[in-house]
């Protein structure tokens, strides 16, 4: 049997993303949302059967018994189709920044802009499996982690948790993204004369990926450094990860620290002492790749987090929930 | 002495590389023409000191007695802005299509729309130096050539003057270019993930550059098959041109008439046997780079043409024809 | 149930796609041969289980009982290989050049060198199942076509045997291929700083794949000019060719003829007027892309054929032979 | 009047930026010396005049009198040449690691082997203009600066001497480089496959560039946390460089720091606030581009600098060297 889940936003990248790995799924049936802000640009559909087209509102919700509406769509679209949603019936994961942030207050430091479901943003379960599994099964709105944040939390809450973070002298997270992240809009900055033989930071200290950052690993601003960089490639984000380390005096007990914690985890690769995880082999799928090195004379120690920022960062992770939300195996069209 | 010469178009990649050459000019001061239709898009000056901006209009002209407009700005551009230019006292090379096809019923033909400026038009000279030099110096208004027909006329039309090319079976033209030459107005057709790691053909057998190829090679339409193809990089043209020669038994000779056509040309080079142009020999400089390849046992013949779309194919051919109207040496600033 | 089957050249990028197809397959287990000639360069097991390694002799696949052995090796450890394979009771796909050529003059012509086993050469089935179904399923061994025969003479065959090509006038294959053509082996040519932003041609009018298109088009040597070029990018192959049509008046009955040769064909896709194939549709799919255009008034014909050349290419289609060779369903494991 | 100066290595990438440079220069003359270990791969002159061959010994120093002679050449052939080159009468720029490191001991530890030469060694002036300007030109021998070195040094030790960086929190640069950094030698590591739509770091914590910054800085290794990593293009070396500021208040206050030091120098420029640099403004030219970013509240700062690894960071320093130790301008041939 197959669930009927709506997709909105299928022109960009992840909406492309999960077209491409829904249709694969053995139990999803993807139909394709035809929102008005949609009107610009063709859709990517690689080597699928085109998915059937509804009209994006409560009357096809409803007729077409959607089980998931998936939002690939601006926070400020999301804000105001997720109600809509919700009240035909469907459950929601949306893969914008609108319900991460917890509260309205959070959301509006962080967006510029005031929040217009503060209680659908209170409900929202925060949607990284590995670390918030118990509330997803039972939600109706699931916000799917932004891209960096998910790198970045894997790699960095079991050390946190473990404690073996010296947090007084601080967190870096360099973190490199390929183009595809800033989405299918064109624009001079993702245009390819600009960025090919280019690199940049951006967002420097006030990257809005910041505080779901903060929210999930338990750190602090003042303890956390973030730069984002543009990598002149399509799809793939690495994060160097660099900290002060207590209590280990091996980079065994930090790599144990991982094993521990991801233990049974699916889509969590550890890899061993002297070897660090790269692009290649995360792209396409929805694993995270980890890595770590330490100098025990002095403590510096390094984690290096790899994920397709398409499938793990967005629509792979989105799947994860659905699968979660809909009693699937959690796996399901992912491997 | 210097010659003060204004830019329309300077945020453009053609306009932006004229600021780069003419920066470094002995003999002109480039200043930058604000026109409208710039609103759009910061401009890219690197590694030279900014020049002084002035409005577009007659006025400036007149008060800084411009010697030459360059127009690097869209054909319905440039036939509205060539008149006032002219009428001001500014000679102009005009980079668009507007002035290259001799005859209003030419441009209709390939760019579908009226031509505004008739007079202007059968009075523009064509600025390929390598085969017009007698008409630029003395003309008003000069035509720089497109990107592509610079290469395929350098390449073809030693050979068809010579008679060795069978035009009876046609003569093929598969040219490839660089993301550069689509402008910089961004679009998802120049958006980095969309051409990385692909290739695409477009304007099959109807792109606009023809007209200009049977213009100045005097070959036919029908004998001429043109395909433009988007290569994953930022700029140069190569362009493989397939023949049947006649009345040559041995790649020398079809070499010779290349050498005998262009001894004396500074900006053209020619391969020996057995080797071929490449795109980073032809990177930021205005030289047109040629090699071929004969089967003397049938008559196959292959020309290889590499030259820098924004370099020979606009803003250096551009300042070669500007070096001609001034009367100053030709290869000035652009070696 | 699963056939084991090994693979000689695992650590190429042939062999690699080879592993990474037929991990998935759901009736046959890869099998790791260690051929000493693999002794440099790691292995590329992406997100796969990494098989279980043989020796490459006799003796293991005797033990093994292999079915099939890839060899995904140079030509003449190919000569050197294939008779043990076979007779220790496996079959053979290989996908050098070696046994492409039906003669052994043929052969020498071509590669330089004599042929070591004639006898094999000649019993050989040539592997493009679109052409060559037949003999496949009975042959010992089978030779894998080369990636730019595979595109040409899927775009060329059926047009050749409608007689739509005026055969008198020259038939032009302008070939692009993704640098993982040139194989895994390091190389100044594959550096990745001399291919970026680079674009060349090489072995004009001499390429070894030349005489596969001949022998499978039925084209003679005189009228098919042949360049291969060397695309800044991973994989995808994409030709374009240009004849002169005759017979057919409107595009519609050109693509018809396709249209007739490959109704039920599972790999060959044919696109509409107007539109072309470009690589990214094709990239890690069996797919042959196939899109044209004509010019009614003078005949002139573009097609444009697309493959990764990997998969259709190489692994893939090597893949497509042992479905046929083993009498599963020829798109096993590779949809 | 010209320097003769000759040029070892002139295969190699830094070797050709050499001969680009110097081809151009108005007082120096290039000429290339032949030595045993350039046997492997043609050279590339990309539209210069291909200079003088000589061979790589006393002799030829001595009857063409050369001025300098550049060694870019692995640190065991440097060690080899660089006293026959003195003892023949010229004066050396190396650019390996030979001689950068001060005592033996220093390169013994990390470069894992013995220095065969240590009374150069002891002699040799690193040249790191910017702040050895003094000792450049008396000295015989110049250690040219790393390319990673080179841009952590003039990021770091304005600050470290102004005593804004609080040391014992840790300093942070993750560095990024392009391909030509690691050599024209072809290896699997620097194959385009492997290279393009990836992204990896490498010599985590122990890279061979470490201790020159901490030589030129001050810093001790415990308080530098370095690592390099491979970017998917040509040239450049973009460092992100994160550390608690003390004592600076504003990002004005850090950026003055900046102001005041490099005041005057021709080949560092500092970006204001909210704007950072990139790879192109800085490739093919001697720049090093430094921008900033300051949390007040916390202290957290991040200093972003650019230079082209083979300019700046390779054959552009090197020419700075020896226009000082020439008595040239010191930005003679390189604006």
């Amino acid at each position: 049997m197959k669930h009927r889940v709506g997709i909105v936003g299928y022109r960009g990248y992840s909406g492309a993303e999960l077209v491409r790995i829904l249709a694969r799924h053995p139990h999803a049936e993807p139909l394709l949302m035809e929102h008005r802000e949609d009107a610009a640009g063709s859709p990517v559909f690689r080597n699928v059967k085109p998915p059937r087209r509804l009209a994006c509102d409560r009357q096809a919700v409803r007729s077409e018994q959607l089980a998931v509406v998936f939002l690939a769509t601006p926070a400020e679209v999301s804000m105001e189709l997720a109600p809509a949603m919700l009240d035909a019936g469907a459950r929601v994961v949306d893969l914008s920044g609108a319900f991460r942030l917890g509260t309205p207050e959070n959301y509006t430091a962080w967006y510029k802009e005031p929040h217009t479901q503060p209680e659908l943003l209170a409900e929202a379960a925060y949607g990284l499996p590995e670390f918030c599994r118990d509330r997803i099964p039972g939600a109706r709105l699931v916000a799917n982690p932004g891209c960096y944040p998910t790198a970045a939390n894997l790699a960095l809450r079991p050390l946190i948790e473990a404690g073996v973070v010296d947090r007084s002298a601080g967190i870096v997270c360099d973190a490199k993204s390929g183009v595809s992240g800033a989405g299918r809009k064109p624009s001079l900055k993702t245009s390819f004369c600009e960025v090919t033989e280019n690199f940049t930071a951006y967002s420097i200290l006030k990257h809005r990926h910041v505080p779901e950052v903060l929210r999930i690993s338990g750190l602090e601003e003042g303890e956390f450094s973030f730069t984002a960089q543009l990598l002149p490639l399509d799809r793939g984000i690495l994060e160097t990860i660099y900290f002060r380390a207590r209590g280990v005096a091996h980079i065994d007990e930090l790599l144990a620290v991982y094993e521990k914690r991801y233990a049974g985890e699916p889509f969590v690769r550890l890899f061993n002492p002297g070897h660090m995880p790269d692009l290649h082999a995360v792209a396409r799928t929805n694993f995270c790749d980890i890595g770590a090195a330490l100098d025990p004379k002095t403590g510096r120690a390094i984690v290096v987090c790899a994920i397709d920022n398409l499938v793990k960062g967005a629509a792979g992770q989105a799947v994860q929930n659905m699968n979660l939300m809909l009693g699937l195996p959690e796996t399901e069209g992912l491997k």
